[in-house]
């Protein structure tokens, strides 16, 4: 019947996540009958905090859950805007807080009432490749920033000076702080000078703090009290371990709080609204939610030595999020091969840089230590007597 | 410290939603004590069926509720296959299915993996206001089709021929049977038309479907058989009353099944987890289900009766959905004016047509019976009685 053949949209072309495939991998041996351990996942193994467990139950006898407003349940805006003040001292009105479809959405928000088509938009690398995938999709222009070991896998006003200088200005730039795959955070001076050359450039910051509540030495600080212009998201899936109840925040400047509610009601009409009602609950739950960045800690120190002892000593400071960046070109051309091979040979399923960081991800892994402490003790084992 | 003021981006300067104000004014007046009733409402008044609420509070306490794939959980997927089965007598590949965030996340999907940058996109007036929105802000060019009492307020082939010879040729048209705000339906040759001139004329065809199941004479025919390159779209929030759960999902062609699922990865990671184990149970609950569809019924025979004999009697034929489209403007100059006046003078909140058709919806008005059958025949009474 179809007389012309229709296309895909060029923009639909984006990369695949290659993480996907060690899934697809590691699901298969299991299917078959092998043992995972996994350190590939990018998620918490714990369920939502018992109190939030126990407020959903309640509304989904009571409530017809219905849609609610475009920006959010009002109350739980208001606890988050007070959770910024217990945990940042910063003052937040709570009408600039927009509750939305996990972070994702609020990026997707974020990316829309801050950049036009054709819009010059950093990222740096390594980095979580949504960024740019969703920003290319949507048309504007991605401009790697390549950061190293050197740099802390961070950018830095004298980075961003040097791209801009080699290649033109930009109209914005993505931040992650602590970062996805590097774990990798920026102390509070360093936010500061990327946030003041942001806004003395002209240029939008979109600040991921999605694994803040997760660190292991100073608190993660907000770009929120830091520019005045920036969009920050977060969301409920890293520390509130509320990962499938799809829901996170995005805190607008008060001139975008409009164009970002517009936005919202005609690409989302609004969040989970079960979602939203028990996560008002998941601000009491904190020391459920630390006992969970307590296990971590643990995780991470058993990697931290583990690691090491299997000659795998070129780690990103592992500042937060449950993640450990490592350097394993020693071992392997391409870390897809290495990694295929401790999937295939160890049972130890970890990602290969490559999703991170298209043009040196080959040379780094990411090991994640969001599962059980003895499955990371276990790998280590294992990795410390594979003979490569 | 912003030594340069940042704008915001120009594809954020999409249209409110007017109804929202209608929401807003409607809200005051109750928190002033006073009554409403809800003709305004575009959802069900109930809340999902037993057996949905029953398999979600065992998910709760059972079920870590991390993500799932991008494409949603497999047994899931299957039951919608098998649903197009039992419905509509189509054969339907699990792998084509892609369960998403509502029917909001279906379109951004199938508008970004068919359309790109500057496509012309055809979108029939009165519509659904988000299609536009949506389309424009992902720098689509919205071509819009006026369409009238003439021809049911749908599409034809002999509009879509004329409005190419005026216009140009398009890439794309997005459909909805039964419409909101009109509440018509094309027929199975009708529509077979319409799929046709698309195959014909290398349009892509995007088909809403997210009313069918709430239809009083025939049952809806699904794009699906008719044009092998359609995007069908549909949602758990109407007939399966799951609103809040923010539920729906996208049939998409062989062809354009990876760069949906890449898309979705990269745009939403993966749908409600609880939703979507939820949602299975939701087709075993047909009899509930019926029972709503059957005071909807009720409802549409109490306002085909009672806007007539309060004057009201140009009404689009309400072949599904949960609306009544009715012109006015014998009784106001305007339509928000005048819904304005029912909601302060007589406590009747209804949808003025301005969101869903920005040319003509001044003349006519949208009532919604989703609610409960004694608020309509009450605000049937309070119209007939009105002095105006």
């Amino acid at each position: 019947m179809a007389a012309v053949a229709l296309p895909q949209s060029r923009r639909s072309g984006i990369d695949p996540f290659y993480v996907m495939e060690v899934m697809r991998a590691a699901e298969e041996r299991e299917v078959a009958g092998g043992e995972v351990l996994h350190l590939e996942v990018g998620q918490p193994s714990t369920p939502a905090p018992a109190g939030v467990i126990r407020a959903a139950r309640n509304a989904l006898e009571n409530d017809v859950l219905g849609y609610t407003t475009a920006a959010g349940l009002e109350p739980l805006r208001r606890r988050i805007a007070e959770h910024y003040r217990s945990w940042y001292g910063a003052e937040v009105d709570p009408e600039r807080v927009i509750v939305t479809f996990g972070a994702s959405g609020a990026f997707v928000l974020a990316f829309l009432a801050a950049f036009d088509a054709g819009d010059r938009v950093v990222v740096p690398t390594p980095g979580y490749p949504c960024y740019r995938n969703a920003l290319q999709a949507l048309n504007a222009e991605v401009v790697t920033l390549p950061t190293s070991a050197e740099t802390r896998f961070q950018p830095s006003p004298s980075l961003l000076e040097d791209l801009c200088r080699r290649t033109g200005s930009v109209d914005g730039l993505v931040l992650a702080s602590p970062s996805n795959p590097s774990g990798t955070m920026l102390d509070r001076p360093a936010l500061a000078a990327v946030a003041d050359w942001c806004a003395a450039h002209g240029v939008r910051l979109v600040s991921d703090e999605i694994y803040h509540g997760i660190t292991f030495g100073d608190p993660a600080p907000t770009a929120l009290s830091l520019n005045d212009d920036a969009l920050v998201v977060n969301s409920f899936s890293k520390y509130f371990s509320m990962t499938g109840w799809r829901l996170g925040w995005l805190i607008a400047p008060p001139d975008l709080v409009e164009p970002v509610r517009r936005l919202a009601q005609n690409f989302f009409i609004s969040a989970p609204t079960l979602s939203q009602i028990a996560a008002v609950a998941a601000f009491d739950c904190h020391d459920e939610l630390q006992a969970n960045v307590a296990r971590y800690a643990v995780n991470r120190s058993v990697l931290l030595d583990g690691l090491p002892a299997a000659g795998i000593d070129r780690l990103a400071p592992s500042d937060g999020a449950f993640y450990v960046y490592a350097a394993v070109d020693h071992l392997a051309a391409d870390s897809q091969d290495l990694c295929r091979r401790w999937l295939d040979e160890l049972g130890v399923a970890v990602t290969p840089g490559i999703d991170f960081d298209p043009a040196e991800g080959h040379r780094y892994a990411r090991f994640s230590y969001a599962a059980a402490t003895d499955d990371m003790a276990e790998a280590m084992r294992r990795l410390q007597q594979w003979g490569g």
